[in-house]
């Protein structure tokens, strides 16, 4: 039987500051730069989810997209979208909101309520220039 | 010796509708919606051929980009451009016209065609927030 | 007080076929190539509605887009989205559906329903390749 | 002679909150939902400054658009990129923080500093599906 | 009657340099920086042609996009695709080879072939962050 | 540990010629057709170096990108941006400038200067249909 890949992609906005609390000041500021700027700044994520698996010979999907989509919207974007992730998001709490760190978060969230071995990769890309995947290992 | 993965782009626009004729009504509107809407919809596919093979001494190419669209276009798109995916594409016969088994269809269309081994993957966007691969597997 | 022009831009997929019922298959054929295919085909239109005017004192909008939004869906994409537009769309019946008479009969759907004076112009593109605009005139 | 339109796009990572301090919080969050949220979200701005005049018959150009980038950074980059628009930007204090509002501000800060007349629009995207302009009228 | 702007997309690849002939090198060092650069450079060009007219009653197109295709092509493309802009392509002859010039260049070679008075605007994208508009003023 | 793919994007304008020095001009022309220009041509190159790596317990980053574009640039786009791939770019010299083998080059340029395993992959679009990807082996 064939196995394809199948990518939903949502879009999201949230502000965020990268910031290390158990370093100082001066640290933060080097390491991070604009990124650790005290009032925040912000993104429009994009997130694209991955699934690799089998097509039902019933209906021709490795999974219903729409499905996919309600199980983001309520495991991810309720929680992140128009929301601090340092401040609001509960699975990033004392986790550095890093892009990379972010990606895994959100493999994490979504991962138990999947059907099991499909989630393939979580890509989020943070601008047009800067992205960042996680595939599960 | 290298290898590397060559990519070729191409677009065409179609029209399909998502239905089993071995279900009933009821069981297709649930489980399509709107795609299973009876006279029709479309979309603007974008299809991506990636090859994976050593650049040839002489002339620096995988293999030519010109031939390859050639054979894309002679296999694919003299098919399905401005056609019917349910309806005028005969390797699309008695398929379920998804995402996926769309893909799947084209990787079988084109793989004969194409120097043996060269071919990698098949990716089909149909909106810019839905896309599938096949890799052959 | 300052003038701004504000756009929503929405997404959605239909069939269409170029077809003058007045003339002829063989003028058909040769006026509209491919694009008068018998069994329909279909792009990802994308909708670009734009306003002008003041930015309100209280809110700093012109208009909420999300009342913009709630609007196009109502008369047009509740209307055209997964549907064929010459078969199921009741604005575009009788008409001949070029991408130039699609955008005027949008316009002419949306105006109605806007604050008077503020509809600025309806952009659709219907490839990368291929858009129009109508502005009123 | 000729007058031509010239644009430079630039990009830049913000933070704000759409929150009117004249009107309760019940007000504010049923005017500005999502976007009333407390801690912050963020965007990455894209914004398109325009200018119209003629081509320098020396250099060809209207404008060099790496001394326009200069600009564009001074007066608004180094206050807005990476920086939360309610609290850090000088030019928006006091103001809301609407698309609508930051484009005309950022016209407001641009046009002292460039030839007279030059400048024609400030067009600001804030995410892929909203945006505004500003003419300066 | 209603007028509508259409707009055909094409791209296209050359190569320039940036140079004025009547000038010393240091000049034209110091002007034109990299653009200057004495083997040349190149970029992707896409071509954005826009017409203003009535859609026609039996075709309802304002022009056959595929006509103005092809009067792009051998007015435009077949000059300027995989040339060089400063050496090769007659109507830039002595011009120098700055966006701004090439848009009304362009202009200037599209409309005596084009019916009288449809053409609206010729948009030259350099880059992502660059481009320029020219609407025969 | 968690394994993270990291992307930085740059992009560069660059002219080139498609030649083999070593057969007949017949040949070239044969082969290579407009990519043979005798006076170049030019391309708007988007590069995307991929990183695969843990992320640091202290930054969050597999890589602090701001370090990954300063070895970007000073490998490979202080040689090849507004340059002609053919005569400027010494890793190029004596190589026939495809793609292929021209990704292959960066991918070497870029290895040594980054941490030991780090590189999984240099990917390169020469225009929005052609692109190719290099992993080292």
């Amino acid at each position: 039987m064939a196995k394809v890949f199948v990518t939903r992609r949502v879009r999201f906005n949230a502000a965020h500051r990268l910031h290390n609390p158990d370093r100082t000041e001066e640290w933060n500021r080097a390491t991070f730069g604009k990124c650790n700027s005290p009032n925040w700044h912000g993104h429009n994520y994009e997130l694209e989810v991955t699934l690799l698996g089998e097509p039902d010979a019933a209906t021709g999907y490795v999974m219903d997209l729409g499905e996919l989509r309600d199980i983001i919207e309520t495991q991810v974007l309720d929680k992140c979208d128009h929301a601090n992730l340092n401040l609001d998001v509960d699975f990033m709490s004392g986790i550095l909101a890093s892009s990379e760190n972010f990606a895994v978060g959100i493999w994490r969230e979504l991962e138990p309520h999947l059907p099991p071995g499909l989630l393939y990769s979580v890509r989020l890309r943070e601008t047009e220039n800067n992205w960042v995947e996680y595939r599960g290992d």
